[in-house]
């Protein structure tokens, strides 16, 4: 698919100019219809500050200001209409009105918007247009498209091309070329941060009296349940980072959860956006942990397995899985210790057994504390952790028995989520 | 180290407003103060743009007339002299004159530049400011500082935080918040780019006749010797990325030969820029493979090992490289194969002995051949390739002999560097 993103400031003061790309040329304001004729993408995003809405009746009422202005643009300038146009929260004091928020929130709102366009299947071609936009909201939408895009890249061929005009400069200016100032492939950048701890992280207030913004985190039911579970989840984000193919598969994440939580987040966020003739005050702010669910659904979604999650799977199914994701190294060594545990249990078992007493069966003396690092070189397929049977094909899974670590008897996911959650930055 | 990089656009049309920062206020026409004052910064990096530029004698008068107002503007706004100025390579067409080249040399030029200013070794906290900055110039310096960042937190802790002011409106705005947009811990990114095959993609051809621009190229010869020892090179950024000790050590680059190919390309590219009165052209063009070598040559100094390149290493020098410069699984599977190699020789030896001969007198039966696979699931330590030798502690290094590889006998170096290629992008 073939993606064309394009960052716009105040569109309606732009000057008829003509511009050239590559063998084409076209005379008009605006860089996109060249653009949109030379590249032929199948769809387009316009970018746009919602500090250009000049309708403060409801948040509704000024996006769709904008939008609706967008919208007699492209056809003025005979663009077509197979866009989307995303209405970003800018901030700024302005003649025709004050608008306040986090900074920030141009990032997360960027982050989860262009997750919901950019399908996470499929080889993409992402062209990206710089030359008409803020200075800020460009920056933020350049790395927000660089985080997606390297997600996407673990399991498609992306291609990336940036774009920006020569310098516009009145009176002087007879004609733009539109130079490629970036032009590359993706290599896979699978999420590093886990999901942080504190709630605060994931809707931050800005303005809200302390009071108000309790009673809203009391509220967010569905990112609490995530929050809490994010043991698990950082655990999955950690598994396709270090190659831990039953870690991947037991604990994926289950994507309508995390879409629920997203949702909700927004939800808040938006409600207590405060308008008033002239003003606009977001008092609550989309924070880190909003963009880590936003990167890790987006994952999830570019990841996902038919079947998966699944706790009990063949050796050929944990094969799949890593040819399909990992890379490398890791992907060599994965499935090298998948390939040995076909040796450990090689008659017909139909029964569950630790591979620790596979091995004290074959005369071996392992370790019967799970350690760290063993965990991590063995592609999490620790011995006191995991239980092989075979009916004819080989089978694996985490036990649920407890298992021994740090010198006590620990639940076995207990101990996996610890040895993980030390992997991952933050 | 706390560096400061702000990105300028034509400083000298500035208005004087109040800029807050934190619990700090300055009236001035520039962030820069208040920035300083706030963030205290052991150094300041100003980049601009040589479009600025009104002197057109000779491409040092251009940039000396760029860096002079630069300085009577710092004394103006009594901003710190611990500065460095980037003069990057601007296009388009101005009142005062016309500049013309590839709009990507902007990006070349600023990743070689910061990547003379940014420590490799020692932790480091950068603050990047995007508010004055014209779009292509501060989005491509972002990308700079990301990759080489990226690079500098394999081995240190690295700090990233960026700031743009609210949008300045003529007539309206009284003061300017400075906001933060990005703050964030880099996470390890190693080189993933090879260095490319094509002399041409070192240094590209804008304008210059096609018999000029082939004797430019015929005088590179450092840049010609490095590129011939490419497969060497990339075999080591695999290294980093794959860790594999052996081939990090062995095929450690000799940063002053990378420092000298980089040399002898920017003033080639100088060379060729040609001045008259108010025109300047950049007929030759900083390629892909340059910025490839101003990576290679920034990671080998950040990972710079005292007495690499070095070829026969004992067991624990290997194991310390991997501590330091590996991660997570990575580390972990390569620590655990280097542990392997212990066992393999217990006995005293003072003659180098193939670790395939082991694995045969130790009654198993080993592959002869080498295998894609089989080298990376082993952490570069295959059978065939190394040899070991044991005087109390165990030594290790790549044989000379040549081995058996495809069916054919083969260089083993020749092998490796074959297998780690493909594991490289492009």
């Amino acid at each position: 698919m073939k993606l064309l993103v394009v960052s716009w400031g105040d569109f309606e003061r732009w000057t008829e100019i003509k511009y050239c790309f590559g063998e084409e040329e076209s005379v008009g304001p605006s860089t996109l219809p060249i653009l949109q004729k030379v590249i032929k993408p199948d769809w387009t995003v316009i970018l746009l500050s919602d500090t250009l809405g000049r309708d403060f009746s409801s948040l509704e009422a000024l996006r769709e200001d904008v939008r609706g202005r967008v919208m007699d643009f492209l056809d003025r300038i005979g663009a077509g209409r197979e866009v989307d146009v995303i209405i970003v929260p800018g901030i700024g004091q302005f003649s025709h009105g004050t608008f306040r928020g986090n900074a920030m929130d141009a990032y997360h709102y960027l982050l989860h918007k262009l997750a919901e366009i950019i399908p996470p299947r499929g080889d993409l071609e992402v062209h990206f247009d710089s030359t008409h936009g803020l200075n800020y909201i460009t920056l933020l939408a350049y790395r927000a498209l660089e985080e997606l895009l390297g997600i996407a890249a673990i399991v498609n061929e992306v291609k990336f091309t940036a774009y920006n005009s020569d310098p516009y400069v009145p009176k002087i200016t007879h004609e733009l070329t539109i130079n490629v100032i970036e032009e590359r492939k993706l290599t896979p950048s699978p999420l590093t941060e886990p999901l942080p701890e504190k709630s605060g992280e994931y809707l931050g207030n800005y303005s809200l009296p302390g009071r108000e913004y309790g009673e809203v985190m009391k509220g967010l039911k569905r990112m609490e349940n995530v929050r809490k579970s994010r043991g698990r989840l950082n655990a999955w984000i950690s598994s396709v980072i270090n190659g831990l193919p039953l870690v991947f598969a037991s604990a994926f994440p289950e994507v309508d959860r995390l879409a629920g939580a997203i949702e909700e987040l927004e939800a808040a966020y938006t409600e207590a956006i405060a308008l008033s003739p002239g003003r606009v005050e977001r008092r609550l702010s989309l924070g880190k942990g909003f963009g880590v669910l936003v990167k890790l659904h987006f994952q999830a979604k570019a990841l996902e397995t038919a079947g998966l999650p699944k706790d009990e799977l063949s050796l050929e199914e944990l094969l799949e899985v890593s040819e399909r994701i990992f890379r490398g190294s890791v992907r060599a060594s994965t499935k090298k210790e998948l390939n040995k545990l076909s040796e450990a249990l090689k008659f017909n078992s139909p029964s569950w057994i630790r591979l620790v007493e596979l091995f004290e069966m074959a005369g071996k003396n392992p370790n019967r504390q799970v350690d760290d690092r063993n965990f991590l070189a063995h592609a999490g397929l620790e011995a006191n952790l995991i239980e092989l049977k075979r009916e004819g094909e080989l089978y694996v899974r985490y036990t649920r028995e407890k298992v021994k670590y740090g010198g006590a008897m620990k639940e076995p996911w207990k101990v996996i989520e610890n040895i993980l959650s030390k992997t991952l930055g933050g």
